[in-house]
C-alpha cells in the first residue's frame, strides 16, 4: 500500500502531516500513516497534469478504452486486500462492498466501450455549398474535445464507486481528460490501494506521466487550492450542501472560471397516493430508508401523502417494521453525531412527533433509524424541516387535502428524484401534484423506491439546485463524460488534418449529423 | 410602434425613467420615449412568466414550432418600417439590416423545423430486464426538458440575430421556456416593433400570458433585479466581458446559482503561415477587420506571425488596403469613444507601431480602422496588449521564430476562433502552434476569416473563458437550445403517463438511443 501522495508516476511525501484511517465500529486506527500533500505538491500533480494533458488529449479513444479498462482489470487484481480495507475504512458489510466494486468496474468498463466507439462525441458535418446565395456555405465540421485537468473530490458514501476510480474520475479520463484525485479522508487506504492500481495501469498502458494523481489531505488546503488553481480546468464533486458551495463559489470567483459539478444529496420526496398505504409500500420504504444506514444521496427522507384513516396504521406499520431492521454502523464518527445532531433539531419542534423507538442509540457510531410526522400545514411554516437529515431517517408529511400537497411541493426545494407511489388511475387524479414534483427532480420512479442508481445512458443523477450545481449534468451514467468535454467546430479544414471523428470518409465508422441528419455514412 | 414595456399580452408604463433612441450617425433623437421598467414591472413580468411556464412546458414540439414561425412571420410583415428603424438607430447600412432580418427570421424557422420533428431532445431508452442478477435492471427512460424562464440581455451589434427576437430568445422558448427580454438601449424602437411582433405571434397561436415580455431599462435596475431574480432559472448574455462578468457573478452568488451564459467576445487570433503574406490575404482581411466597422464578436483582432523580409511589405499592403475602406459609423458614441480610447491605450505603449493612416477621425462616431504592430518579444511582456479592442482595429505581431509563436499561443486567453491561413503542408509545419490553439478556441477556421457564423448545427460560438462563461456550449446553431433544457428521467412510468418523446412507440417517429444504440423504432 503507498502511503504517499501519487502524482503522477512518482510517489511523493513532503507534507508535514498525515491522515489516518479508523474503523467506525471499533473506532480504533487502521494501519498507515496516509502523508498530506504541500502546496508544492499540488502545484506539482497540477503542472504534471497539465503537460500530460498535451499528449492525452490526442490519444484515440480506442486506446483510451485500454487505459480505463485495465484499471478495471487492476481493481480487481487487487482481490481481498482491498475489500478488507474498504470494509474495515467504511463500515459497510462486505457484500455491499463487492457490488460496489462490481459497479466501479462496471463503470470504468462502460466508459471504456463509449470511447472505444465513438459516436458520443457528437460528430456533426455540414458539407460546403458553394453555390449557395446571398454567400457560400463554408464547410463546418464539429466534435467535443477534452477540457483539461480535471479534480475529483471523491465521496466518503461511496468509498469504490464515487471516489477516486468512481464515475467522476472514469468520465473525466474517458472525456481525454487528466484527474487529479483530492482522496477522502475516511478511506485513506482504499483510496491508496485504487490510486496504486490506477498508476499501475496507465503505465502499462502506455499513457503519459501525470495524466492521474491522487493527493492527501484536507478540503481547507489541498481541496480550495487545486479548485482555485489556474491549471485546473473542470471539477466534479460529491457530497454536503456546504462543502459542495464553498468549492462552487471558489468554481465560480476565479478569474478564469470553470465548470464544477456539484451533487449534494436531497430529501428525495416520495408521493404516497392513497392505495400506496399497504404492507408492501411498507417493506419497500423500510428497506430503502435504512440501506447502508441510510448514507445514499437518494434516500427517502420525505414521505408526502393525504390525511387518512389508513394512514395511521400504515405510519404505525412502517415505524415498527423500521425498528426490526438491525440499525448499521455509520461512515465515520463526525458523519454519525451530525446525523443525531440534525435528528435531535428536528425532534426539537413541538410540531414534529417520533414513529419508531430509538435502537442502540449508543452503541458506537451505530444509526438508529428514526420515523417522524408532521402535520402539512407545520411543514409549511419551517423550511427547515425540508432540510437533508443524512442517515437513515424520514419525515412523513400528513397534507390535509390535495391543495396542501402542491403547494408543498411548489415550496420544495430541486431533488435529485421525486418517487409516485400508487396506481395509474391515481397518477392522473394528482396529475397537478406530479407536474409540480417533475420541475423539482432530475429523476421520477414509479411504485420503486429511489435508492438503487441504475448506471446507463437513460440515467440523470443530478437535479435542479441544491440537488447539483447544474440540472443540466448527470455524475451517474455514459452521459457524465458530458460534464468535461466541449464542442470545437472546424470550418474548411482540410480533410488530412481533421481528426478521424471528422473525416470525409468516416473512418471510425461512428453515428454522425451530417446536414442535420443521423447517419453512419 | 409600442413605447411601453410589454408583458405578457399586457403593455405598461409605471416607471418614471424612459429610454431614447439615436441616430449615431447624426447624433439626433430618434422618436419615441421608451418607459423603462420598475422593480413592479420586472417582478410582474418574472410572475407572468412562471405561470406561463406551467403551460408552456406542456405544450407540444409542434405547435411551439407555430408559435416561432409566427414570429419569422410577424417579423418580416413589419417590412420597410423595421429595417429603417433598425438602420436608423444603428447607423448600419440597409443592405446589412435587411441581411440580419433574414438571418433572425431563418434562426426562428431553423428551431421550428428543429422542434417540430423531436430528435434534439435526445431521448434514451433502457429497458427492463427483470431476470438480471444480482438484480433486476428497471426501465429507465429520458429525455430533455425546459428549465423555466429565461432572460435575455440583448446585444447592441446586431439589434435584430442578437436581440429581442435573436438566437436567445429563440433557443428558449423553442426549449419550452418564457422568455424575458432585457431591451438594448441602443436601439429601443426596433426592439418595440420585434416585441410587438413577438406578442401577436403568442396570441394568434395560442400561446399562454406571459411567454414572452420585453422590458426597457438599464442593466442596473432591470438588467441586475432580473438575473437576481428567485424565479428566473436561467439567462443568455452577448456583450462586453466587463458586463458579463458582473451578470456571471450575480447568477452565481444567488441562493439558487442559474446557468447563465455569456459571449463576451475575443481578439479572434489569426495564424499567417509564411504562404500567407499575400494581396488575397490582405483582401479577406482588410474586409473582415473593417466589416460592420468592426463590431463583431469574431473580428480579427490579432495577427500572428513569423518575422520575414515579406512581412514588411504584407503590413504596409495590408495598412494601405484598410485605409481605402470608407470607414463606418459606430452603434453608439459610447461605443465609438471606447473604440479611440482603447486604441489610444494601444498606441501610448512606445512597442507598438501605427501601420495605417487614420480616415475621418473626427466625423461624428466614425471608426478609422487602425491597423498596429509590434514585436513577439513585446507582445508577451505586455497582457494588456492581447485584450480586445472593440472595432476595426488589429495588431500584428512579429514573431522572432516558431517556439515564441508558441508561446504566445500558450499565454492567450480563451478565444471564440482561431484562423490559420497559410497551405496544408505548412500546417504540418506548424502543427504545435495549432494544436495551442486548438486549446483554446471554439472555432477554427482554415484559409478563410473568423468573421461570418454560419447558423448550423455544427456551429460552435463560445469558446474557454472569457469568450464565453462556459465552453461547453453555443449561443448560435441549433444546438444553443441545450443551454435551457435539463435531463429528466423516468423510472418504470407507466407508459399511459409518458411524454410521447419517450412512449413505446414512438408516435413522434423521432430518433431515440435504445439500451445505447440509435434507432428510430
Amino acid at each position: 500500500m503507498i502511503k504517499k501522495n501519487i502524482i503522477g508516476f512518482s510517489i511523493s511525501s513532503e507534507g508535514d502531516s498525515s491522515t489516518q484511517g479508523f474503523n467506525p465500529k471499533t473506532g480504533e486506527p487502521l494501519p498507515g500513516d496516509f502523508s498530506n500533500a504541500n502546496y508544492e505538491e499540488v502545484n506539482l500533480a497540477v503542472e504534471k497534469a497539465t503537460e500530460a494533458f498535451e499528449t492525452y488529449r490526442k490519444i484515440s479513444g480506442k486506446k483510451k478504452s485500454l487505459f480505463l479498462n485495465a484499471i478495471a482489470d487492476e481493481i480487481e487484481n487487487l482481490g481481498e486486500l482491498l475489500i478488507e480495507r474498504c470494509c474495515a475504512e467504511s463500515g459497510l458489510p462486505n457484500a455491499r462492498i463487492v457490488g460496489e466494486r462490481g459497479r466501479t468496474v462496471g463503470q470504468l468498463r462502460m466508459f471504456a466501450n463509449l470511447i472505444s466507439e465513438g459516436s458520443w462525441l457528437e460528430a456533426s458535418i455540414e458539407i460546403a455549398d458553394m453555390e449557395r446565395k446571398p454567400i457560400p456555405k463554408p464547410d463546418i465540421r464539429k466534435m467535443l474535445v477534452p477540457m483539461g485537468p480535471v479534480v475529483v473530490f471523491a465521496a466518503s458514501n461511496f468509498p469504490l464507486a464515487f471516489s477516486t476510480a468512481g464515475g467522476d474520475t472514469a468520465s473525466a479520463l474517458a472525456g481525454g481528460n487528466p484527474v487529479i484525485v483530492k482522496a477522502h479522508s475516511a478511506h485513506p487506504g482504499t483510496s491508496a490501494f485504487i490510486g496504486s492500481a490506477i498508476m499501475k495501469a496507465a503505465k502499462n498502458t502506455g499513457m503519459p506521466d501525470g495524466v492521474f494523481s491522487l493527493l492527501h489531505g484536507s478540503g481547507k488546503v489541498v481541496g480550495q487550492s487545486l479548485i482555485s488553481h489556474s491549471g485546473v480546468k473542470a471539477a466534479g464533486f460529491t457530497g454536503s450542501q456546504v462543502a459542495g458551495r464553498i468549492l462552487f463559489d471558489l468554481a465560480n470567483q476565479r478569474k478564469e472560471p470553470i465548470p464544477f459539478f456539484a451533487e449534494m444529496g436531497s430529501v428525495n420526496p416520495v408521493l404516497l397516493l392513497p392505495t400506496a398505504l399497504n404492507l408492501k409500500t411498507v417493506e419497500m420504504l423500510s428497506t430503502s430508508i435504512t440501506m447502508g444506514s441510510g448514507q445514499f444521496c437518494t434516500n427517502p427522507g420525505l414521505l408526502l401523502t393525504l390525511e387518512s384513516d389508513l394512514l395511521e396504521q400504515f405510519i404505525n406499520d412502517l415505524g415498527r417494521a423500521l425498528e426490526k431492521i438491525e440499525p448499521g454502523v455509520m461512515l465515520t464518527e463526525k458523519i454519525c453525531k451530525t446525523y443525531y445532531n440534525d435528528v435531535g433539531l428536528s425532534l426539537s419542534n413541538q410540531d414534529v412527533k417520533v414513529e419508531s423507538e430509538f435502537q442502540d442509540k449508543n452503541k458506537l457510531n451505530i444509526a438508529s433509524s428514526v420515523l417522524v410526522s408532521v402535520s402539512g400545514e407545520s411543514f409549511l411554516k419551517n423550511p427547515k424541516l425540508a432540510e437533508e437529515v443524512f442517515g437513515p431517517y424520514s419525515m412523513i408529511v400528513k397534507c390535509k387535502n390535495k391543495d396542501q400537497l402542491n403547494n408543498i411541493l411548489t415550496t420544495l426545494n430541486g431533488q435529485l428524484t421525486g418517487t409516485v407511489i400508487g396506481s395509474e388511475d391515481e397518477m392522473r387524479s394528482f396529475i397537478l401534484s406530479i407536474n409540480q414534483l417533475e420541475k423539482k427532480v432530475g429523476r421520477l420512479i414509479f411504485n420503486n423506491v429511489p435508492t438503487g442508481v441504475e448506471v446507463c445512458s437513460s440515467m440523470q443523477h443530478g437535479g435542479p439546485y441544491p440537488a447539483s450545481s447544474d440540472s443540466r449534468f448527470t455524475s451517474v451514467g455514459t452521459m457524465a463524460i458530458k460534464r468535461f468535454v466541449r464542442p470545437v467546430a472546424f470550418q474548411s479544414w482540410p480533410d488530412s488534418q481533421l481528426p478521424d471523428e471528422l473525416k470525409n470518409d468516416n473512418p471510425l465508422n461512428i453515428w454522425r449529423l451530417i446536414n442535420g441528419e443521423w447517419t453512419m455514412d
